[in-house]
Order: C-alpha cells, then structure tokens, then sequence
C-alpha cells in the first residue's frame, strides 16, 4: 500500500493531539509523520504508534517532501504557512478558518460533498464543526424533502477554542466553589454556570462571525447559495460536544419517521430517540465518538412541513480532527 | 392603607422565600403572613421584617381569614388545597401548573394582560417562567407588528426544578473535579457541562411538557389561540436565570431600531444590547434583577419580516415569586 509523508501543523494543540490519534486509530498510511509548531513547542515529544514523535519548529521549508499537511493552529497560520505548503507540492487540509469561503478551496465533508474534492488546487478546507454536525443530518433531508429555511440555536462547548477556554471554565468553576473572584481572560464575561450569546466577532449586521459562518458555510456545502439560513451562536458552561436545536421548514412533507429512517441509513450519523425513555443525543455522550447523534426529531406543527432536530458531536473529533484525516482519506483512496 | 392577611404555601422552598423576601422589600401591605409548608418543615422559622416567622403546617383549614394565598408548592399541593383557599374566601395566587391552562383561570403577566385578572372567580394563575419572559418582550412587538410565528430555544437554568437541583448540579461538578462517579437523582442524566434536552415529561406529540407550556400559555396570555409557535426547551448547567433564542416572523416589516424603540419604554424589560463592546443579557447578570433582559436584536434575513431576540430573566424572579406579587399588587391596587 502506498504511504504518504504527512505534517500536522498545530500538533501540540488539542485538535492538532486528536489529529494525531485519529491518524493512529484508523491506520492511517503514515511514512513519515512531521510535527510541526511554534518555537515555545519545539522540543515537545508526542506519543504516535509506540514512538516519541519530537516537534520541530514551524517554518517555510517545513514542508518538502510533504505530501498532506493538515492545519490546525488557528486562522493567521494557515494563511502564513499554508501557501508554503502547496508551493512545496504538499496537498493542504486545513480545518481554520482561513481559506472557508474562498471560492477555489473545496469545503468538504466527506459524507456529504466528497465530489467536490477533485477541483482543488493544493488547498482543501475542513468547515466549522457547528457547520459539520449541521450537514451531515442536513444533507439527506435536503436531498429527499427539499429544506428551504434553516433556523438554528447553538449549545456550543468551550473547547472549540482551544485549551485555555477549557482551562478558563475549570478555573471559574473552582474559583466559584472556593469563593473567590472569577477571572475571565479568555472570554469577555464569565463563562461558569453562565451562557454566552456571542461567538467570534461581531459584524456590520448584528450577527456575529460564528453565526454568518454557519449560514455562509452550509449554504456552500450544499451548494445551495439561496438556502435560508438563520443561526443564534451560544457558549455554554461544557467542556465538550457541541449542541444544536436546529427547526427546518421543507419544500415537500417529510414526516419525523420518514426523517428517521433516512438518517439510520447515513454514514456518519446516528439517530438517538427515544425520549419517552430519556434517550436523546447528549454532549457527554457524543464525546470520543465518532458519529453525529440527532434525536428528538418531530413534526413543527407551526408550519406546514416543519420538522424539529437536536444534534449532537464531538466538536473535536467530526468537528475538527477527524473530518480532517477523512478528507485526506477521500483525497488518498477516493469518495465513497 | 388597608391591609391584608396573606398565606404563602410552600413557604420553605426557593420560591417561597423568594416570595417573602419580595413582599417585604415592594412593601406590600401584609397584616398577617401566614407561612405554610408540609409537615417537615414546621417549626422552622423564617425571617421577615426583623421578625422571625414560624412555618405552620398546610392544613385545609389553613386558610381562615386569609385575603391572598401565594401557592409555590407543586401543582400536587396546589390541587389538593387551593380550593380550600377559594372556599375560605381567600384570592388564591398560583405559580404552579396547576391551574394555567383551566378556561376560568386568568394567567397573568401584569406588564402584559392585568385586563383578563378582572375576571377571576377566586383563582389567578402565575405562567411558567419560560413563558413570562417571553410575553413581557413578545407583546410589545406583537401589538406593533403582529407576530406570526415563533420559533423559541431555551436555555434553562436548575434551580426551575428547586433546591434539589442546584445541590445536583454542586454535587455532579464537585464529584468530576474530585475524580468520582457522578450520580443522577433529580435528572435522568448529567447535568454538569452537559445540556439535557427535555424538561418535563414527554408528550405523545413528542414534545415535552414545557414545551407545550411554551405555546399554549404564550397563547392564552397573548389572547392569539392561533399563533404559530414551536419550542425546544433544554436544561443548561446554569444555577440561576433562565436564556431563549427566540425568532419572529410578523406580518409588518419591524427593524431592530424600532423594536429596540418600542422596548426601551416597556416596564419590566431592560435592553441590554451593544455586542461589539460584548454587551448582551447575560444569566449571572439578571439574577437579582427584576427586569427582564433582551437584547442580540438583528433583522432575520432568512424572512420577509424577521427578527431574532435574546432574551433572559432571573427564573425565581420575573420567573415566579415577583411576577405573583406583581399580581397581588395588581389585585389591590388595579392595573397600570
């Protein structure tokens, strides 16, 4: 079997570490694995298959010799390095949001557009997770009922913004408990026991980055430019697994049973609802796998074809790191 | 002045005291106060005035003499003795479930229909919290622009179940922190840095109890039994203060401006709204407040005429014990 050399830039980041377990668990075929990062990394050893791998430091030569490189270090690196990756011949999957919209970069979800992939240019991008968890359920409900409005309220977890988020919540809390005052560095207000209605910077028309990414993201996706979308952005007090109430309104009727039975069909997706038995999809429990959980799926008698969703993932594992290693597996072995 | 001999059923528990702390601090015109509780908590005593008031047991003769009954003990509770108030020619006030939705029970929301309280026949229902925080905010723009359907996802904080929740949600994060199994007895499932999305029992039409409570109470206080609403309520690991994204369709064209406009002169309802200096309403900072707080106002482009909202209230407040004094008030003194 052919193996490829891959780099992971961002490897001691925490989508950069489950990048890197996700190479292992799904046997990847990995030659030579480059860590990359920032020179406060340099040195750092990490685990992969049994060897101490060490990182070395992030530079415009890092990549010769590359043939995938993977981005996760946040937005102002990819658009600084990841040039110098294509222009070394390395095939870039970047999971920033740096490249998203462009419209030359393929946004894939290898469940979803996998045919998109073959127009790419050296750079592929990997969407936002609230945007993944949102198409994989989508895609299918688009294709059988037609979706024409999309409106969607977030429960997005602290981890999505890195370590020192997590770090942040862990610290209120405990700060809380022992009476003492909470700090807040990564947030603008305290994020313990609290939500917090802003994700990402705000722009000219009220909404914020992370809600115009949702609409602007899924819409290119689906390859839907027009589709109507509208999103509220929210962080909750968790740590992990991010949530979303998501109320559709289809061109065709669609029942919640029809809705059911096409989503147990869909790879990727796992359909948990049985709420008279308070089974629902839950954050806790869609952590460290690998499926998009959906469930209290119901008609919206508010409208005419209107049908209510609660959907689940792990926002680092489909939201990030894994989506990212699937698009490199579509680029190796071609789209299911 | 004229006084009056008030009873508070369920006077140990959150809203209870919440209900006494209110009635001292508006200075409502209390002769007597007569606090009432189950069998266990009698003898206990609770402050009021400077004085230390002692807990009488709820018996079905509680109620000689007494003008206004506050009910915050349970639906249970108040099915079996409210009628012994009204027999006793007490005005009873329930915040409960209870008796929202009967035909010949006002519920009211005094900022939004103290006209419907004239009608009472002894018994005046106190919505569920969601709802109120909604209709104070709903009302304003359905009289300006007629809402024509509502799309509501909540984020809910623990102490709507009472004190047993909150020491849960304590408990759960204590025992994570300390590296111990964590133990559900008032959730079905975890609470700390999870969201769970069903509050109360699960209906044949798979929505939840509290969802419904959402649409059929929102109605009736609106006086619109035909306006479209559908909700999804979900608990949040917040202790206090109650969130909602809410989203509008009206029939008239509204802008943010004038929605802001209309709201800024609504008693009881607060903007807080200027994102990109990170100001929104925020849980930690309703609690203790009496308004309710609204603001992330932005034109749904998805829609002809849409809006979306974020609106939060302190639970126990606006919730529950200042919104039934709110009513007594209304009650002697008539309304605005």
């Amino acid at each position: 079997m052919k193996e490829y050399n891959v780099a992971i830039v961002g490897a001691t980041g925490i989508v950069g570490k489950e990048i890197i377990a996700i190479l292992e668990r799904r046997d990847f075929p990995v030659r030579d694995l480059r860590l990359l990062a920032a020179e406060q990394s340099v040195g750092m050893e990490l685990p992969y298959k049994g060897e101490e791998l060490v990182v070395q430091q992030l530079t415009e030569t890092s990549f010769e010799g590359i043939d995938i490189s993977l981005f996760s270090s946040g937005a102002t690196v990819s658009q600084k390095f990841a040039p110098y990756a294509v222009k070394a011949g390395a095939v870039v999957i970047d999971t920033t949001s740096a490249f998203r919209m462009e419209p030359n970069v393929p946004l894939i979800v290898p469940e979803v557009n996998p045919h998109t992939l073959a127009s790419h240019k050296g750079m592929i991008a990997s969407p936002s997770c609230m945007t993944i968890q949102l198409v994989v359920v989508l895609r299918p409900i688009h294709t059988a009922a037609r979706i024409k409005r999309i409106v969607v309220s977030t429960y997005q977890a602290v981890s999505e913004v890195g370590q020192e988020a997590i770090d942040e919540l862990d610290r209120q809390v405990r700060s809380i408990f022992n009476h003492r005052d909470v700090v807040c560095q990564v947030y603008p207000h305290q994020i313990a026991f609290n939500c917090l209605p802003q994700i990402d910077t705000v722009l000219d028309n009220g909404y914020t980055q992370a809600e115009m990414d949702i609409v602007n993201e899924t819409r290119k996706i689906l390859g839907d430019e027009n589709m109507k979308i509208t999103a509220t952005a929210v962080w909750v007090p968790v740590f992990y697994g991010h949530s979303a109430s998501v109320n559709l309104e289809t061109e065709k009727k669609i029942t919640p049973e029809e809705v059911q039975f096409l989503l147990d069909e869909v790879p990727g997706v796992k359909v948990v609802d049985d709420p008279e038995k308070n089974v629902y999809p839950l954050a806790v429990e869609a952590v460290g796998e690998d499926e998009t959980l959906v469930g209290r799926i119901r008609e919206d008698g508010s409208l005419e074809n209107g049908i209510n969703l609660w959907i689940v993932t792990d926002n680092l594992r489909k939201g990030a790191a894994l989506n990212a290693v699937q698009i490199a597996e579509v680029l190796i072995w071609g789209g299911e």
